[in-house]
Formats: structure tokens, C-alpha cells, sequence
């Protein structure tokens, strides 16, 4: 049994839950791009180049402390499936798994940090942590970024800093993000104001799986835009200090209001879930994060305690369709995982039957 | 407490559940439509009129067997939550119990017969019982029609037969309606087309509560439209022997295949609505017809065994409106009926909580 498999039956950094403010943040996340002097764009390069890159930086990963709590991955030895299952834990991109050539990825075993290579750049450095951690994982990436640059040159120009091979992520090529988890504000669609405020102050909003996917059951994933003109310190201090306690405190304050005004209608949605998730024979992926949504929000608040914040995350992790299949122990499709989905919940959740 | 209150308490003839064909027929019945000779219709009758012709009606029916083992009720004398009670029951339709001046009904205890006056005729006579049972119900209205023509004159026309104040009702006055649970056709989709065939015969097909009501959770009332040009007997074997087994036979097929072939979804179906009974906060009456719609459904499949056709019956009944606010004792308003509703299912089908 390789890592992945090992990987795959625990709840990875990003769900661990707990941190601060975890009752709405669920995890932090900072992402850095960097390339690698002396070869081209990855548009540009071909597959000996990708192979050269590849080695040149799992050589010098290697060469660091990264390497000692790490699995090195070469995609190319890996089933779609393994990497679905990668990209369900959020440590590599959709467009990292589905691509093709020399790639891979350099992952710590506590999940908390994910070195991609030949992703969109040479390299993207990723940490993470459950919670409100953007302080820590800055320092962390910053530890890490230099590790590496020590004895590696990065594509650099003095007057953009580090270049990218998209322009949105020239200068300081970092990204922030913050998955938050806004199940109140969608109630009393407060949430669609804020989402419209965070697109006014440029920041994306995404759905669990990043780019280009919906916001399912409430949870919603908010990033910085553009890298350049601001320092990586001001960026992750804008939303440590700023964008994200803000969105939190409008989340709690419409909890309140609920849970004042409205309980039943709270109650209603928590007991709902509970009842389907606990009772159905079949279940889409999207229903299932609805549903677990409006459970998580019902723990939250105090309203439900059957189960606790543990076993949420890991029905929500392991019921993502390559976990699932991961567990079941063989290839499904969508509607024999609806099936087992559904099975897997009344199992764990202790439904009736 | 006087009969209607009685009366809530229980379920009622029509939804005492068995009969023929029970699984698909919930239940029967036949009215008459009849006007007493010398005095206008209502559109035209006056207050005095309205009273006569109650009077004259009543005590008509006294004289007879009827009034034996029935109450004779006076709508002036009834609240308006008492007369929304007697429609949820089906022994009074809903345009009898808004309309105005005198009006009454004779109901019988055990709810299996009620006698309209001043509902758009002065006399509509309505027997109703579970399963497919026209036969039975034809040969006792006949009885009741000559009870009471013994002691009165109705109007009628020798070319026209009987007259009544819609034209749709002239000739012999008869409306045969049977009502259907059709989930199986519903989820295979097959309903449209019969639904269709239904029309194309001249069947009006409506909801639970007539006239101008939507057909919810899947319960169809298919009644005959016109009255001229066959004779009562015809009218009541042509559903009796071939429309109506020909629709239970669709109906019991798509379950077949349902369950051979798609049992999952089926389950998934009845569960759900299950789980969501047995855990909601608020629901409207609305939707909880479609969840004990599913749940009937597994019942009558052999699918899903932890309650009967009486308890479902009972809650079926005992969450409209007007008998959820019987059974509470005091109006309720809409959302605090929901509230109520919701706690009564949790009650009664033993939820988690």
C-alpha cells in the first residue's frame, strides 16, 4: 500500500478542523509561483525540457528538509484515480491532475504543504492549515521559498519580480486564499452583498475545487486577484486583519440573528439533513455537501451534537467520488457512487436503516 | 364537544383505507345532483327562498332511515375552522363551506354518506367509501335518491331528465369520481400520456380537494364530465369495469419495473421522505402530501414496514389545516401551522428528535 492509499484514509491538514475562527473559516491557504531560470514557460517546453525541470527541482527539493516528511510523486506512475484523489484533498490543482507530460508533486505527509511541479509554472509551493493560519503559513512558505532559492535561480526581473507564466500572478506571484463556510448569510441572503463587496475589492470568489467551480453548501473560497503593486505582507495581512475577520463577523452576526429570530427555520435545515443524510439510498456529491453544510452549521451553533466536527470532515472528505471509490476498493460510476455514497452515510451517520 | 369534533378525531370512510384495489384506489364516490320542484335555483333563490328549501329538505330527510344514524348541520351554526374540517374529510365541498346564506349538510357518523343542501343545487347527495366500491356505492345512493323522491318532488324534464343549475349536470346528475395514487407512473414518467387518454375520454382529471385544486404527491381524482346521454348504470360501469382497472393495472406495472429494475431510486424515494418526516421542523401541508405520498408507496410495495395504511392515514388527515388546528385547540397561523405540522410527524413517527 503506497502513501495516497495511506493518505487517503485520514482527513488531511486543510480538514483537520480547529484553528482560530474555524466555526467559519475552514482552512487557510498560500500558494507561490516560481519558475525556474534557464528554462522556458511550460507552453513553451517539451517534454524533455518538462523531464529536465522535473528533475532539476525534485534534485534540489531533495537537497532541503523539505524532502524528509515528504513523498516525491511523479504523476506518470499515478492512476487518474490516485490524483483525483490528491485533488480532492486540495493538495494539487484539477488542472495539475487532468494534465499531461512530466509532473508531479512533492507532499508532506501531515498534508500541509504541496510543492506542484510543471502545474501552470515550474513549481507552486502550497501550504495549508485548517482555520485562520495565514501568519504562520507566511512564515512557513517564506522558509520554504528560500530553502529552495538557495540553490536554485528563480526566473526573476527587477521591475515585475518573479515572472509567471500568467500575467495575474507576476510580481509576487502569491496567492491567498480562505475557504469560508457561509451557510447563515445564505439564509438571509446577506451573502450576495458580500460577495459582491469582495468582487468590488477584487478578490475572487470560488467554489471548493477553485477555479471555475460553483459555490456548493455554502462554502465559498476567497482569494486575493493580483500580485502585483502590493507586498506579499500586505496581502496576507489585508486578509488576516482585514477581509477575512469582516466576512466572519457579518457570518456570526446572521447566525445570531437566526438563531434569535428564526430557530425553527435553523433547526429545520440541520434536522432535514440530518434526516436525508441519515435515510437516503442514493446521493450526488453535490447533495451531500448541502447537506453536510447545514449539519456543520447546526454543530456550530450548538443546535445539534450527535456528531462532532471530526467525523463531519471526514464524511465530507470521504465521500468526494475518488474517495469513495478509494474506499470501496474499485472503480464506480456516478450513479453506483450515488449508491455507496448514500450507504456510506446511513452506515456512519446511524440512520434507521 | 359536538360531532365535528368527534368526528376529527377519526379518519373518516374514505380514508379508512382497504377496499378493492386499495393499493392503487384510496377511495370512491358518487353524487347526485337534485333540485326540488317549485323554488328557483340558488343563483336566483333569495334568503327566505335559501331557508325553504333547506327546511322542506331536512325535514324531508328526517322522515326517512337517513336521519337515523346522521347529524343534520346547519352552516350558520358552524364555525368556519368547523366547515374547513368537513371539506378536509371530503363530505363537503370547499364551495359549500365559503358560500353564504343557508346551507347545511346531513352527514352520516360514520362518514360514508352526506346530503349537501344549498351547495350549487338545493340537494347534492354524496356517498363515498374506500378501495374501488361503485357497485355498492351506486345501488345505496339509488336507495337514498328514492328515500327521499318518495316524500318530494324534484325538478325534472321528461326530454332532459333532471334538472340542475349547471348544464354539465343535467340528465341523470351523476358524478362518479374515484381517486388514485399513481407514484410509480409519476417517476416513470408515464403519467402525462395516461393523464392524457384520461381527457381524451371526456375525464376530468384534479387534485385531492376537486375542482380547480392541483394534484399533489401524486393523488389523482378522475371523475366523469358529463351526465347527458348515458344512463347512470353506464356511467358507473364504465369505471367500475374498465377505466379504472385499466389505470390501477398502468399503475401497478410501473411499480413492478420500478422495482425490478430501478429499486434503488424507489427506496431512495421512500426513505427520504421518511427521514424528512421524522426530522423536520416545519413543513407545509403541501409537502408533507408528497412525502406520505412516497411513503405509501412503500407501504403498499412491501418496501418499507415500520408503519400501516392506518397510521398513515391518520396522519394524512390529521395534518390539513384545519384539523391540525382541531387537535391543537387554537387557530394557528400558517407558519405556526408548519411548526405544528412538523412536530406532530416527529411525534408520531418517532424521529431522532
Amino acid at each position: 500500500m503506497g502513501p495516497i492509499d495511506e493518505m487517503a484514509k485520514t482527513t488531511g491538514a486543510w480538514l483537520r478542523s480547529g484553528g482560530p475562527m474555524s466555526d467559519v473559516v475552514i482552512s487557510s491557504r498560500i500558494r507561490l509561483a516560481r519558475n525556474v531560470k534557464g528554462f522556458p514557460f511550460l507552453a513553451k517546453a517539451g517534454e524533455t525540457e518538462r523531464k529536465e525541470i522535473f528533475r532539476t527541482l525534485t534534485d534540489r527539493i531533495s537537497e532541503t528538509d523539505i524532502a524528509k516528511d515528504s513523498v516525491i510523486i511523479d504523476f506518470e506512475e499515478l492512476s487518474a484515480l490516485d490524483r483525483e484523489l490528491l485533488v480532492e484533498r486540495h493538495l494539487i490543482s484539477r488542472q495539475h491532475a487532468e494534465g499531461e507530460g512530466s509532473r508531479g508533486a512533492v507532499i508532506s505527509l501531515r498534508e500541509d504543504r504541496s510543492l506542484m511541479i510543471n502545474e501552470e509554472d515550474h513549481l507552486r509551493i502550497q501550504v495549508l492549515a485548517s482555520g485562520l493560519q495565514l501568519d504562520a503559513l507566511w512564515k512557513e512558505i517564506n522558509r520554504i521559498d528560500d530553502l529552495i532559492e538557495a540553490g536554485i535561480e528563480y526566473a526573476f526581473d527587477p521591475r515585475f519580480g518573479y515572472l509567471t507564466a500568467c500575467p495575474t500572478n507576476v510580481g509576487t506571484g502569491i496567492r491567498v486564499s480562505v475557504m469560508l463556510h457561509l451557510p447563515a448569510m445564505k439564509l438571509t441572503q446577506e451573502i450576495e452583498r458580500v460577495l459582491r463587496a469582495a468582487r468590488d475589492m477584487r478578490l475572487a470568489v470560488r467554489g471548493l475545487y477553485g477555479e471555475g467551480t460553483e459555490a456548493i453548501g455554502d462554502f465559498f473560497q476567497v482569494s486575493n486577484q493580483t500580485t502585483l503593486g502590493k507586498s506579499e505582507e500586505e496581502v496576507v495581512r489585508e486578509f488576516a486583519e482585514d477581509i477575512i475577520p469582516q466576512i466572519v463577523d457579518y457570518e456570526l452576526r446572521a447566525r445570531e440573528t437566526l438563531a434569535a429570530e428564526r430557530a425553527y427555520q435553523l433547526d429545520d435545515k440541520v434536522w432535514r439533513a440530518v434526516g436525508i443524510l441519515g435515510n437516503a439510498r442514493s446521493m450526488s456529491a453535490e447533495e451531500s455537501l448541502f447537506l453536510l453544510s447545514h449539519v456543520r452549521m447546526g454543530v456550530h451553533m450548538g443546535r445539534y451534537k450527535a456528531v462532532d466536527m471530526g467525523l463531519l470532515n471526514e464524511l465530507f472528505l470521504q465521500t468526494q467520488p475518488a474517495h469513495l471509490q478509494k474506499l470501496h476498493g474499485s472503480p464506480l460510476d456516478g450513479e453506483s457512487r450515488s449508491i455507496v455514497r448514500a450507504e456510506y452515510f446511513r452506515r456512519r451517520l446511524g440512520g434507521n436503516n
